[in-house]
């Protein structure tokens, strides 16, 4: 790979200029009269996407678990409704399984004489934060499935019946910021969300095959009934760590994403903060625009070491409260003999 | 954060030079007489770090499935000894639950009074790639198993016992370049490999309340037996993509994370092609030197984009051929009724 660098740099730079030229001509993407599948619809940003995509005139299927929110949800979206032809739905599933996934995507395709939807907004999921060693194998399986499988089910079940039957469409994957950039407490969450940056980036370049679109957005912190249920079980230091990310509400951050797939991008990270992250994990991910990207690569490249010395030196001066929290936890801190006390994953 | 920047760019180059000065002068890590634990122990990579191990004068545990394998391994590991009290020894376990981490952990443990392993390396697992609509729930959760949940479960023991006991101690986990750099034919075992970055990315901070050092491997291609296994499912397109990667061997390898290991460096990638896919995905992770790394960065800026392009244009010069391997595997590709053909996860 490398043997090509030097002599193409110029070419690549000129290639990358003209793509950037192209892209100020391209068409966006309408959702107007279009089928779009938003799991997790019934709250949060899943709710605020659904509404936004009813508001620009698609045919709207919501799902989640808890039917009595997804009846209110749907009273929200019927709110927004710009045409009374506009096919509007919610069912309740559990998408953590590939089984509930595919009873899902039967339903949903169901009023639209079977045919895939045109874009899929994964939006289902949770975030339970806490320190490494109080988690069991239950509360990281249970994570794993809240990050990961409840994207990946829905994505695997929706490509298969895409390339069956040679249907475009989009896929939206939903990260975060611990996607690019984790943190003390996100031990695990924090891997589920980078897999799924894994599976997005390998299914952009492997759906080329079939001309399905992917994306994947990394939000940070936003005003949800789900930040209170993730702050419920995060770690002091953690929160104290994040208290100076300002935050978006769910209809804010919602506006954000919707332009990103609209405008074709792939990461898709719409403030500041984001696009440091991204542009210093960018790996082969196609990028925006090269001059921007270039200033926050840089930026990020100064400015997050300097970051990071911070937030560890914050970490190790929460050392003796968290000997404290852990000695009140039943941790013994003291023992030196390793039969004494402690507590194994089954036993926490 | 972006505000504390412009008046610290010139505060953190100096930050930098200095640890990089310190650095030099730091006393790198000696594997004598200390109790080395490797996973994946019995064959590969996870032999050729035991064998190396060995050879500096570690106690040497090993843990794989294969009974046969492992009484092959401790042949190799007893003829590299270099003292008559080095304690060799293999077990064998399954280490895709934490059930069996655990026990494997308590195995080890006993021959030393019970006392934690000085440095876990954390080689275990296996590589399967397939084009992702070939993938069933089965292999998916499999895949897991074998990139993420056998390092899991063991870091997750494994430090819940150094907390209690306040042992120090190395946990050293192993991704691929597929953990920075995902392709076509991954979209199984590229998440499981970067979900191990973001757990090694947590755990190092984290952890700097314990004083636990981790690192994270991220080997390219590695001429072993996991190698042959590995091609066997192996999509052509990504076998050809992959052609120009030229490889090294398990004992190549094993010296240069070693190095990596007893140098401190937290991800370690020893060659040039892991150095440039590294400082393209380095986030917020500690890095080498400033000066190199800044090379390592602005050639992947350039580079990997071009890089990109050409992989992308190959994947879509290959849509004929995988039309055809599509409906030799039975993949209707031509059905506009949806109800007509297909397959869903738990039928392939």
């Amino acid at each position: 790979m490398y043997k090509v660098i030097y002599p193409t740099i110029i070419t690549g730079l000129l290639v990358l200029f003209t793509s950037v030229m192209l892209s100020l001509f391209s068409k966006s993407w309408d959702p107007k009269s279009k089928h779009c599948y938003v799991t997790g619809g019934s709250s949060g940003l899943g709710l605020a996407v659904a509404k936004l995509l009813v508001s620009k005139g698609a045919h709207v299927s919501i799902v989640s678990r808890d039917a009595r929110r997804l009846e209110n949800a749907m009273k929200e979206l019927e709110a927004v409704r710009t045409s009374p032809h506009q096919i509007l739905r919610y069912y309740s599933y559990d998408l953590v399984t590939a089984a509930g996934s595919r009873e899902a995507l039967d339903a949903v395709c169901e009023p639209h004489q079977g045919k895939n939807p045109d874009a899929i907004f994964m939006l289902a999921g949770s975030c339970h934060p806490r320190f490494f060693i109080e988690e069991t194998e239950e509360t990281m399986r249970t994570q794993m499935d809240q990050t990961y499988w409840v994207q990946a089910w829905t994505a695997l079940e929706a490509s298969k019946r895409m390339v069956r039957d040679k249907s475009k469409g989009k896929i939206v994957f939903h990260s975060a910021y611990i996607g690019y950039i984790t943190l003390i407490g996100y031990a695990a969450y924090g891997p589920g969300r980078m897999a799924l940056r894994a599976l997005a980036d390998t299914l952009r370049q492997e759906f080329l095959l079939y001309d399905i679109d992917v994306h994947i957005a990394f939000p940070g912190t936003m005003y949800t009934p789900g930040y209170d249920i993730e702050n419920a079980t995060k770690p002091k230091i953690t929160l104290k760590i994040e208290e100076t990310d300002p935050g978006v509400t769910g209809d804010q951050y919602a506006k954000g994403l919707l332009r990103g797939v609209q405008n074709g991008d792939f990461h898709i990270s719409p403030d500041l903060l984001g696009n440091i992250f991204r542009a210093s994990m960018r790996g082969v991910a196609p990028s925006g625009n090269f001059i921007v990207d270039s200033l926050w690569n840089f930026i990020g490249w100064i400015g997050l070491p300097i970051w990071r010395m911070s937030v560890d030196s914050t970490v190790k001066g929460h050392k003796k409260e968290h000997e404290e929290y852990l000695t009140s936890k039943g941790f013994c801190m003291f023992c030196l003999n390793a039969g004494e006390a402690g507590l194994h994953t089954d036993q926490i």
